[in-house]
């Protein structure tokens, strides 16, 4: 029906996962090597969004995945540890697509479209978030810890790219980097308090939190004013730095004393 | 000369650790069981400031206390693991002694002083501060974690403190967690990059970047308001709440089209 010889191979495909093989249709088709790889890493995330990985066994992600315990070794033969880190490379490879964004537009209105990207992983993960973030004791830290630096120095990249800033001084990217921490902080906190307060609360907090860490560096370091006064620059009044802005008047209108 | 038979013990001090002795003066004054137990995680509290904690060995941690391994294993019988759980400790305790601070005028001066405090414990412990924070490959995960978790959570207690808040609401809370979170990131960082910015210089902008993320969580969460509010009305003009406030001007005046 689709491989050479028109017939059934006399061993199922995952014997020779070396080889990969083109998918065929019916009730019995065969997942190729790589389709097989990414279901049992899928059927690991899964289970990883509710337990802890030390908790979930090599025989959980057969189950999960319907496969035998034995099939599930010869992909990840080096175990819980190899299935642990190739789960945490595609969540983390999933994660880096969230922060692609045209760049186009108020910068808030661009963040806010990756943090809604963003939230919405972290909420679709819940346990496994935390859990592939803090890499829990199945992991090797040096190994996992590279991965998580990875997709935080993406996230940082990004956002410079959106901030137009070719060569970042010093107090600029730690400011961006300080940021992301805050951000990645602020997701596991709002996991722990059930999801509290709701998404789209968070989300903009984050943004007033964005945008108020950029003033607060840019009134010490003239290359994060300058991106500061251009990034408002294009903000629309009806936007959420206006709604900010229009927001903190009140709240700072009593301290007229120390201008 | 001091204990009760007034002669020598036939052993010496160190082979009964469960009997603490009093100290003796001249040269072969032998420690006492605290003593030496101090002696010995201060040893290593040296070395990991400059090595992670699996490079160092209990052989490392006894040439550099003066002491024989047999006598290293004899107090910490559960190797580097129970040694360098005992040197978290530690710092930890020191740790949380750096945010004591009395309760009175401006909660920025309170803020510079503790964070003085803290940045003076981060530049003297150095990679050690960093292998602490993150564990090492060493150590088991979820133990040390805690003991860091303390760290933080007492960190936020006294700032909820300060801040004379009683009963803090969830934003506020996250606010304050937030932001120690990114202090902690902003240290590491600040030791990557050979402790560039001075360190004057990154305290001042931990401030501001406190200041600034109370008026962020404000905007949206009455209780902040009410924080910032509290707080910002016994800020002097002359001090840097005031010096934050006149440099944010200049940066933030193009933008009233917001307004």
């Amino acid at each position: 029906m689709t491989t050479g010889s028109g017939t059934a191979p006399a061993h199922p495909a995952e014997t020779t996962p070396a080889a990969a093989r083109p998918a065929r249709r019916g009730a019995y088709r065969r997942l190729s090597v790589e389709e097989r790889r990414a279901q049992l890493i899928s059927a690991a995330l899964g289970l990883f969004a509710h337990r802890a990985p030390e908790d979930v066994s090599l025989d959980d992600v057969a189950t999960a995945a319907g496969a035998s315990r034995p099939l599930v070794y010869r992909y990840f033969p080096g175990g819980k540890q190899q299935l642990y880190e190739a789960a945490l490379r595609t969540a983390a490879d999933e994660l880096e697509l969230c922060f692609a964004e045209p760049r186009s537009g108020p910068v808030t209105v661009r963040l806010s479209q990756a943090l809604d990207r963003y939230l919405a992983f972290v909420a679709e993960r819940d346990t496994g978030f935390s859990a592939l973030l803090q890499g829990g004791s199945v992991a090797e830290t040096s190994r996992t810890n590279a991965i998580v630096d990875e997709v935080r120095r993406a996230a940082a990249d990004q956002i410079l790219l959106h901030l137009e800033v070719a060569e970042p001084g010093p107090r600029l990217r730690m400011m961006v980097r300080t940021w992301i921490t805050a951000v990645e902080a602020a997701s596991l906190m709002w996991l722990d308090e059930g999801k509290q307060p709701p998404m789209a609360e968070l989300r903009d907090w984050l943004i007033d939190h964005f945008v108020t860490l950029l003033a607060a560096t840019g009134a010490s370091d003239p290359q994060t004013a300058r991106v500061l006064r251009a990034a408002l620059a294009i903000e629309p009044a009806e936007g959420q730095a206006g709604a900010l802005a229009r927001r903190l008047m009140p709240v700072l209108g009593d301290a007229s004393h120390l201008l």
